[in-house]
Parts: C-alpha cells; sequence; structure tokens
C-alpha cells in the first residue's frame, strides 16, 4: 500500500431513474447557454438524444449534435465536434452514451478552453486549464468515463490508443439515469459490465490502491457479483440495471486515482490492432490475468473468491484465491463471453508487438506483479486458447 | 433506499505521513498571498501550529494566527477571525485541529466572500458564494470536517447550536497528515475514535444512504474495529494513527450527503446545555440508539456484528443484529468510555426539553426507527444508568 496518495473526484454525481429530465435546469445552472451534444450514430438512432434534447427545447436552450463518432473514437473526432463547437459557440457539452461518446465530449470541453492540439496532452496531467462544463449522460455501464480522468482516442493511421489524463478533463457533472440502460442488447450488457469488472478489481489488487479506493472496489464488485448475470438475462430488470450503472461509477470512483493492471494494459494494443470491443477484450484476459497475478496479491484474491460467492471453508488462502479465478470464469461463460482472443485474428506472430507496446502502458508499474515481455505474450497465449474454459461448469 | 441522490465531493483529499510538509505548494497553487492560520489553544501550546506556520516561512508567504476558539466554537470566534482576516487582507484560511478549529476556519473563509452574518446561513443550502480557499488539517481522527459541507457552532448566550451546511463550506483542500494525531492522549483518542464510528454507523443503517456511502461506511467501520483499540493502547503505533484518520476521513465521506441519526441529534442538544464533548456523548448514545434502532435495518446491524468480530454462526439474523449492540459496549468500555449521561449531570427533569430540540434536528427524519418524544426520552434514560453496562466483559 502507498503511503502518501491524493484523492479527488470533482465531478458531482446526480444519480436515479429520471435524473435527466432535469437536465435543462444543470445546463442553467453551469452557466451553459448554448449547448453542443456529442453522441454516437447508435445513441441517436435509438433516439437517446431525443430524450436529451426535448428539455432543452421545452427551456429553449439552444443546441447542435455532433455525432460522428466511431468505437474507439478518433483523434478526427474530437478536432471536427470542437470546430463544430466553436463556430456555433457552444460554451457547455453534454457526452451520452458508452465510453466512446464521452471520451469525446469530455476531450471537446477540455479544447474548448486549452490551446494547441488534443495531441499535446496524451499523458499524465499535461493540461494547464480547466475544461469547459462538461455534462457526461453514460448509457452503457461500464466504461467508467463519467467520473474519470481519462479520454483514451485512436490514432487509426497508426493504430494506435493514445490516452489523454487530467483532472481538468474530468464532467463537471455526471448525470446518470439507469433508464438510459434499459434497452443495451444482451452482448454490450455483458462485454460493459465485464469492463466494469475490471476496473474494480484491477484496482483492488493493484499496488497503488488505498483503503477509499478499495472500500468502493469492494462495494462495486460486490453489486457486480450480485447484478450483472440478471441484468444480462433479464434486460427489463430495473433494479439490475440501477445497480450496474452505479456499480460501474463506483469502479471508476475507485480506479480513477489508482490506474489498472496488466488486462487494461493489454486491452489497449489488442483492441487497436485486432478491433475487439473494449469491454470484450477485458473479459478475455481478466481471468488469464488474475491467474498470473494471484502471487502477488494472495488475501485480496481469497476475499474476490468470497465476494462473487465460492465457498472457501476449510480452503488455505492460496487455495481460495485461485477460486476467484473460477468464479470470474463461471461468470464470463454465464454472460456469454466465450470468445478467445484468436477468434479476433491474434496470432503468435503479433505477440512481440502486443506485449512491446503493453508494456508502455502506466498500468505496468501498478501490477501486482511485475511482468516480462515473455509473461505479457503468455497470458495472450492463455487467452487465445479453449483449454482453460474446460475447468468452468458447463 | 433511496433512488435520486447527489453525491459530490468537491474537497481534494491529501492523505499520508509528511504530507504538511508540502503545505506552502499547496497555498501558492490554490492562489493564497496571505494566509490566515486558525488552530484553537491546545493546538498553538502543542506547537502543532508551528508546524504549518515554518514551510510559510520558509517560502516567504506571510501569515496571520488566529486562536481564540473553544471546544463548540463560537458565533463569536467566527466574527472575530473573520474581522481579523479582513483587516489583514487575508486570501486563504487553514484550518488546523480538531472539529472546533475547523468548523471555525471553515465558516471564516465562507464569510470571506458572502454577504451579512453567519447566522444568516444557518441551515443547509443557504450560502451564495463558494468560500475563499480553505486548507483543512486535522489533527484528531474523528470530527471528518475536513470534508464536510457541516460547521456546527454554538451560541453561547442561548445555549444552542446552529448548523451550517453548504457545499460552498467544503474544503478546497484535506491535508491530512497522520503523524500530527500521534501525540493526542488516550481519552481525546478514544472519544473523537467513538465519533467517526458515530459517522460511519448512523449513516449506514439511516434511510438517506446509498451503496456510494454504504461502501464507504463499511470500508470505514472495519477501520475502526482494527485499529481504534491500538491507537488508544498504543498512541505511539503509527499505523493505527494512520489507519484512524483515513476511518475517520472515509466516514466522513460517507455521511456528508447522508446526514446521520439519533445519536448525533440528542449529542447536540446534550453537549449544548451540559458540556459534555460532542465524541463522549455520541459514544454514550450510540449503543441505546443501536438498540432502538435493530427492528429498522435488522440485516445491517446484522453485517455490523461482523464486521466488529462478533461470533453469528448459527445465530437468526435478528439475533445477530443484537450483538452489534453488545460489541460497541464493548468497543466503549474498553477505550475508556464509562460515563454516563447522569455524570454529566442530565437529570429526568432535563428530557423533555432535550427531547423537543433533538426532534427539530434534520438527523431524525432519516433515522430507521421513528421516534416518538418519549422514545428519545427513553434513549437518555439508558444513557443516564449503568445497568446496561453489566452485559459486557469484566
Amino acid at each position: 500500500m502507498v503511503n502518501q496518495f491524493r484523492y479527488e473526484i470533482p465531478t458531482a454525481i446526480e444519480f436515479g431513474n429520471g435524473v435527466i429530465n432535469d437536465l435543462a435546469e444543470h445546463v442553467r445552472k453551469l452557466g451553459g447557454t448554448k449547448v453542443l451534444i456529442v453522441g454516437d450514430p447508435g445513441v441517436v438512432n435509438a433516439g437517446v438524444v431525443d430524450k436529451l434534447s426535448k428539455p432543452l427545447e421545452d427551456s429553449k436552450i439552444p443546441y447542435v449534435t455532433f455525432s460522428e463518432i466511431e468505437p474507439d473514437p478518433a483523434i478526427k473526432s474530437v478536432e471536427k465536434g470542437l470546430n463544430l463547437a466553436k463556430e456555433e459557440n457552444c460554451d457547455l457539452v453534454i457526452g451520452v452514451g458508452g465510453g466512446s461518446s464521452l471520451d469525446t465530449a469530455k476531450a471537446i470541453g477540455l479544447m474548448l478552453t486549452n490551446p494547441g492540439n488534443i495531441r499535446d496532452y496524451v499523458g499524465i496531467n499535461l493540461v494547464p486549464n480547466q475544461a469547459a462544463p462538461v455534462i457526461a449522460v453514460p448509457t452503457t455501464a461500464g466504461t467508467g468515463s463519467e467520473l474519470t480522468i481519462w479520454s483514451v482516442l485512436s490514432d487509426k493511421e497508426a493504430k494506435t490508443k493514445l490516452s489523454v489524463g487530467s483532472i481538468y478533463n474530468m464532467p463537471t457533472l455526471a448525470l446518470c439515469d439507469p433508464q438510459l440502460t434499459s434497452t443495451l442488447p444482451p452482448h454490450i450488457t455483458a462485454a460493459t459490465g465485464m469492463d466494469a469488472l475490471t476496473h474494480a478489481l484491477e484496482s483492488y489488487v493493484n499496488k497503488s490502491t488505498q483503503p477509499i479506493s478499495e472500500g468502493l472496489s469492494i462495494q462495486s464488485m460486490k453489486m457486480i457479483a450480485q447484478n450483472l448475470r440478471l441484468a444480462v438475462v433479464q434486460g427489463e430488470n430495473s433494479d439490475a440495471r440501477y445497480q450496474m450503472l452505479l456499480a460501474s461509477l463506483i469502479a471508476a470512483m475507485a480506479f480513477n486515482s489508482t490506474r489498472l493492471g496488466l488486462a487494461h494494459a493489454l486491452a489497449i494494443p489488442l483492441g487497436a490492432h485486432f478491433n475487439i470491443p473494449h469491454g470484450v477484450v477485458n473479459a478475455i484476459l481478466l481471468p488469464e490475468v488474475m491467474q498470473f497475478n494471484i502471487i502477488g496479491n494472495v488475501d485480496k484474491f481469497a476475499e474476490i473468491a468470497e465476494i462473487f460467492g465460492e465457498n472457501t471453508k476449510g480452503f488455505t488462502k492460496r487455495e481460495a484465491a485461485e477460486k476467484a479465478v473460477s468464479a470470474i470464469r463461471q461468470l464470463k461463460k454465464d454472460v456469454g463471453i466465450t470468445q478467445t482472443l484468436s477468434d479476433y485474428g491474434l496470432e503468435e506472430k503479433h505477440l512481440d508487438m502486443i506485449a512491446e507496446e503493453a508494456m508502455l502502458s502506466g498500468n505496468v508499474p501498478v501490477n501486482p506483479v511485475k511482468p516480462t515481455l515473455e509473461d505479457l505474450k503468455n497470458i495472450c497465449r492463455s487467452a487465445m486458447g479453449s483449454e482453460v474454459r474446460e475447468t468452468v461448469t458447463n
């Protein structure tokens, strides 16, 4: 555990069914006179943007919508959205959607008040000025972007992802309405939920956590253990949706100041090169990374086994810790994530490149076990095969 | 549980042994050009203020010190400190000490940027403007004032306490250095630690909590269960001091948005009329209030029993919940708090007045069991007698 640490969540949280009905009031309180709504085409087509624009229209608050966002949003999207915001004199940004929309919206808000190009701020704490007011409205329960310092953006030409991390990149307000997640299809519910779990779990076992984040990680994992399966198989279960959106947010409160671990270190290059959805690649990697990490934090993995309902009575801590891995394998299978990295085209010949890119991540130094390049390749190899899934109940 | 809620902790936290060494840098980052240091005479005499003024002097940051603060700080102290700050053109306030010093410092910071008198803002969310920058440096592990919206101030003539609650009354920075608590005598360590426990526990079982606060309450209670006795009987145990200061802060993160319960509702008038230290009166009341509240939240009281190490195997939840009460009685006794309310002069004839004043508290509506005036009087009666303590191991 660290001795000295900083913990800071300046974002205000409004949470609950129906909170988006107060959107116009929040815009006014934050001094917004013209709004840029940033949402990906899926969110627009699903009619979610209408749920936000309606209250703005009713309150005569002008807005423009920007929806040129792909999954793994591009640096270019930020630049286009920023140009639109400037042309239209927008002074407040609303991001609505999953991680792609929120990360883009945050970066646009940041560039409204900072000089230069978003590329200048790749890294951590390099941004000089507070962003323009940003309201983040998540529609998936997983990214946690509504409550983090991070925007992860793709450089499509270079096939790489760039992370901008700054306290000034945190939204002013996280407006979290679980009803917006009620129509997510099962496979997205599963993938994003596994992403949230990876956040809570990697933060919990890593070397830079502290008791504030630990308490939040435990709470998030308990809620995911009890609700993720239900949210996947009973999409209309409003309590499960409520708990999952909140669990995702609580995981973000935990990891925002601790970083993560090897699953996220590997997920970034794997996602960039093989177009694997972020939640899916995390889900595939998580049990393999846990297996690798056990000996770096036996006690906590034993606790995780209990949180996920394993019977560890009579087990040693070391044995109980193994149960955490099988519990997560079972959960992953239960929610329908049965793919391997091979299914996305990963082959042995790619592993050097992936391992080398992953090793550069800020998530590596905090991981409970210090990996070699060969370790990272071995984790990928495990996640490419199918043998590991045989231990799970069929 | 509530459906819609707001959760907001704009205060940045710097935590760890040695963090006060960076004080001057924090003052500069916050734009402070002249500092008012607010600390009670005990803190000044213990040399703690010198630990803060030294780095300011080294960095040539001018400051003045205000120390006219009593326990249960008076409205008048705020007015005097404010006048000094204005005369000296101070633009940043540092509060150092226990709850009295921090509550006073926060109120002075608030009045530097708001019109009228601090009395105008008694209540919740009545303050129009953000306070001047305030750095809170706690020297006790209990109040949590470094991370709450509250300043509790005494009107000495009227023998009453007035509470100002505003998001703008939260410090800009909580600078929490556990080394500053290492010389606290056992009885203050015990009383303030029981205050922190009361915060975590009353928030956890009350009707306005939500999962963010619940996770934080559990974490805080676990840390108090493991460390309060050690901090009392091994004052020099730096790990126990570290854990207790952090537990107190985490409790504040929990209750800041949930309010508390009947122990705090009764503690305010009892403290005002009978001069009982705030932590002591909470410690005396807590087991009696828990006993009264069990039937409003059986499951959570059963969990609390486990957190405090009770063996509840084979027990019903209802039986386990009772064990929470005896666990807290034992803890209170172990840390040396054996007084009753009678020891402070409370008599049957005072109970109507106390119950009536307590009933006005905002902590009553959130309590898990709705009390009558007679219920409040009965809780006081239990806390006046000695019979209840017989159930505790001698």
